[in-house]
């Protein structure tokens, strides 16, 4: 469809603020779901002025990961573009990735040798606790600045995890493809050499071998960090940018780095929020609100408390994300658009299939059907159960940034 | 789905009557969207005894053009399928078109020349009265009748707007594709010289060109209308007809030119209506109604009034189509179909995204949900929210006409 639009955009004043409550979706609990047995309001009064439905975050039955879910949101379909895990990992480091650059995820492993062969014998080094982790990756990146002329960039995660970004002289394309992860999955097996399917990707994968060999000479005096092995190698997804794609002039209110970068991938600005809480988010709103179109708002908690099976966790961050919803109608804009990139049911301590409950408010909408905001009216709501995919091309159009399609 | 459906289908002796109303969905003023806010009670008792759903002509978002929207309810992706605008303007001037032939849109221009190149002053030559159009265009027809061997077709629309059907001996096919307007879209500036992008392509431009450099000489003393510009270049989409497609024997009871238009260009048979009036169209169905199984019935004013913004029009429209269901019923069909081709809420005056109302009538429905015919009932119906492009299929499974699919 990004196609279709483009042709059909038409560039106009409104504006256009998109709340995306991480894993807002839920299970009831006594009849009602967190969501409704949330005290809201003031959705509750705006989703009675708005158009109402539920999105699939990707398909039918699929429950979608962070990056599926928010490529689906911002309109990229994740049946088709992929966030490669590597590149998810380093977004969520706050690592920036460029077309240029390849992505890792490196988990610490204990290895033992036989003979020159290392055999993994702890896939996960015994999870070192995050301070040796960060002191192990010191020694590796004071001695390793680069391989091949080609930069590295290696910062800690939590544990035994860390993102690695490969950073090459010219876009890597499909170089970096389909180059196999070393982890071998199974302990008493030896990891497994990078290699590419073609000889381009071959040159890049022994760039890869290459900082292999490098590291486990650095640590081969760790006890249990001494070796390192590579999952999720990921290249940049090359997707339009939001002003390409939609002409708009977008920004990313967001706390945690992992969202930050996705917008970031999707050429949003990412705004500075001072503190990480649902008031600074919004206090970023009102601060940049004259400086941009689109808005996209992210509240992690919401999904926090779905996670830990807290599901009046879960509630209560709704009801202080209602508590500030005068505070964008304040600002007028001309689309409000309020959802979840997924569901992540308490009941169920985990992300899931289910629709997601969503809100379109702007002028030209039918308005009924939703008494409140909440599964059960959604459901009855004129958008009806639709792709996540479609969500953009509806907010454009609601944003009178469409033209007619065909004669 | 058509190859799906031209598999599947059997033969029967079931009659369907299609009833768009153009332009009928809308948006509520004091609660109530036109239809819902007309007095309709024959349309309310049908839609008790029917399945209701609402279509989406195009796709989540996307407003569309008349001929867009009548391609999805013949069953032919407007995604996948196009009906050009030169094609659009041929058709609604009630010129006949071939798959031998290009159909182009004229704006009469006002150029002066800078020695032998022109450079247009005015796009629309100041917009001429359609009388002062109608003496230049005969004075065109009357000198030029073919240029090469290809016959020329022109007529006058409204002020300086003109559509012209170029007639070659055999059938067109991609040659006359991707021709670009000669329109340069900016005052100033000189008119495109017609260009293919291929040699056979580049045939076809010539005789274009010729045709423009000809018509320049004719029109060279006008004052103001002393050029054409040409925009829309269209080639006949070569749609599968309603026979081959679908077995069916159609139609067509319009009574503007662009929507028998249409028709034709699907191998519907274009009734004669006496005169410009739901009564005489009613009147139509019933001399016919042994000769056809297919009727698509037009009714034009519902979207007029909503492009005027006159909501109580539109209803009043709906309401005169309401007073003709009975005699409609009483021809005893065996599938009624009652829908638009797109939104035209009189609150935007003008084509909207929104689903479109539909209603089903026929022997094996559910026949739940709905009170009465308007987008809140059509919205719990039980056909629930679909593309417009599955809704023939629909109806031909209600007619009986469609086998089981796969062992």
């Amino acid at each position: 469809m990004q196609e279709v639009i483009k042709k059909l955009l038409q560039p106009n004043d409104t504006k256009i603020v998109f709340c995306v409550l991480d894993g807002l979706g839920g299970l009831p609990q006594s009849g009602k779901t967190e969501l409704e047995a949330a005290n809201t309001p003031n959705l509750d009064a705006l989703a009675q002025k708005s158009a109402c439905g539920q999105h699939l975050p990707v398909a039918y039955g699929i429950t979608p990961g962070s990056g599926a879910a928010h490529l689906g949101l911002f309109g990229y379909d994740p049946l088709i573009h992929q966030i490669g895990r590597g590149l998810l990992e380093a977004l969520g480091l706050g690592l920036h990735i460029t077309p240029n650059d390849i992505a890792i995820r490196g988990n610490f492993a204990t290895v033992k040798y036989e003979g020159d062969t290392p055999v993994v014998v702890d896939r996960r080094a015994g999870r070192i606790p995050t301070e040796e982790n960060r002191r192990i990756v010191s020694k590796i990146t004071e001695k390793i600045k680069e391989v091949d002329g080609v930069k590295v960039n290696m910062v800690s995660g939590m544990e035994h995890r860390s993102a690695i970004v490969l950073s090459f002289p010219e876009p890597i394309g499909e170089r970096g493809d389909e180059i196999h992860d070393t982890d071998p999955q199974l302990e008493g097996k030896s990891p497994i050499i990078a290699t590419g399917n073609n000889p381009e990707a071959e040159k890049v994968a022994k760039v890869i071998a290459k900082f292999v060999d490098q590291v486990a000479e650095i640590i081969s005096d760790e006890e249990r960090a001494n070796y390192l092995l590579l999952r999720g190698i990921a290249t940049h997804p090359n997707l339009a940018s939001y002003s390409e794609a939609y002409g708009l002039n977008a920004a990313c209110i967001a706390t945690y780095p992992m969202y930050r970068g996705v917008s970031k991938l999707v050429g949003m600005e990412v705004l500075e929020v001072g503190e990480n809480s649902i008031k600074s988010e919004i206090e970023t709103l009102k601060r940049d609100f004259d400086k941009h179109d689109f808005f996209y708002m992210h509240i992690k908690k919401v999904d926090s408390y779905g996670e830990d099976g807290n599901f009046q966790g879960k509630a209560g961050v709704i009801e202080e994300f209602d508590s500030f919803v005068p505070d964008i109608l304040a600002l007028n804009p001309d689309v409000i658009v309020v959802t979840g990139d997924h569901s992540t049911p308490a009941n169920m301590k985990a992300h899931s299939w289910h629709p997601v409950p969503l809100l379109i408010n702007a002028k030209n909408v039918r308005a009924e059907g939703a008494q409140g905001f909440g599964e059960s009216d959604c459901l009855k709501g004129e958008l009806g159960t639709f792709r996540a995919v479609d969500l953009m091309t509806l907010v454009l159009a609601h944003a009178g940034r469409l033209q007619k399609y065909g004669a």
